[in-house]
């Protein structure tokens, strides 16, 4: 009797000893976890961000839309609207930079692909309208929305160089397929960069765009 | 007896199902800590890697070296040097780039002040030479190295404006104080962005290089 109740007793304190050490480690490990990688992996990712963010500086080439060579009134604008809020579609941040065309005229202003690179989406989007995707060599992601129309009947997987012409600058978007007025004629640029597997970030095009600005190519339009 | 026999080992199970449970989540836990936030932490880091290097962006205001409105050779020329091999002092790879002088004249390029700020360094260093350092308004740190000599006797907490003159580009460095010759002459260019308490990293200055190349000041020299 005393023997058992004895055995029993400490087995139950050895128990409950052991799932006290256990929680305690598992306590310690979290702030290990949460404390000491946090500062160094800091540094070594804004490394690798950097490289990342490199990579698409090195590969762009133009800025997307030329210069007119015979309207002096054909120009562009734009701002550092990054990550301003956007409201179509649910509240969200926005995601890249708006070009704005100083004519507001669709179907008017040549859009150029940036970078060489592939097509991988085009087509219809409810929030970007008539637009294409390029996937540079590089891997990157340069997305280009709100077209008027497209230069060509694009196929994913079809080659494109810095410098072509991939649509024309337009209003679409903003409801179903053909949807077009909902806001002034501009281009939305955004660039994403891939982040390991299945997932991607957008980077802040604006200071590209400001750095492309001086890259700008001349067209005849 | 045996009813303290049954609830003993009752209490047993208990404890035992409870540790076996209380490891499970743990070992749940873990799993999730493991995969799902590193991808999640990445992409929200990345954020804040770009918000600290676009507060670079916003504040750059001319390139450090002026185009002289009278000597048409005097021409700067620079590579994407970023993370080179260097030697002198221990193999460590590059933390900026070398604006190098086409005119290999030690004194006589301007070197300007990129942003507003205040001087935060100034002095001799082994491996920079006569070098300055200047702390902007959004906590930045801008580094100018091998100076010939400075516009004038800086002293720490000095007011700097951009486009203001800090020295002139030479060729110290690499050795006891005033070691001249090592090398052409240069201006090396550092910009390094805080990283939480007492930490720094360094961000490639190239491609900012390449952009302020286009609002480039012009002086007489």
């Amino acid at each position: 009797m005393n023997s058992i109740r004895r055995i029993a007793c400490l087995l139950l304190s050895v128990l409950l000893l052991a799932c006290l050490i256990e929680g305690e480690l598992f306590w310690l490990d979290g702030l290990l976890e949460t404390q000491i990688p946090e500062e160094s992996n800091t540094r070594s990712e804004f490394e690798e961000y950097g490289a990342l963010q490199d990579s698409v500086w090195e590969e762009l080439s133009c800025f997307p839309v030329p210069e007119s060579e015979t309207n002096t009134a054909a120009t562009v604008s734009f701002e550092n609207t990054w990550h301003a809020e956007r409201t179509y579609g649910g509240t969200r941040s926005h995601e890249g930079i708006d070009i704005m065309a100083d004519l507001d005229k669709s179907g008017y202003y040549p859009v150029l692909s940036m970078t060489d690179g592939t097509v991988e989406k085009v087509g219809w989007l409810e929030k970007g309208g008539w637009r294409i995707g390029i996937r540079s060599g590089n891997g990157n992601y340069y997305y280009y929305a709100h077209l008027h129309s497209y230069a060509k009947k694009w196929l994913a997987g079809d080659r494109v160089y810095a410098g072509e012409i991939l649509g024309y600058m337009g209003d679409s978007g903003y409801g179903e397929e053909g949807t077009t007025g909902k806001f002034p004629v501009h281009l939305h640029v955004g660039i994403y960069i891939p982040l390991g597997a299945d997932q991607e970030t957008a980077v802040n095009p604006y200071w590209m765009l400001r750095y492309l600005e001086n890259r700008k190519l001349r067209f005849m339009y």
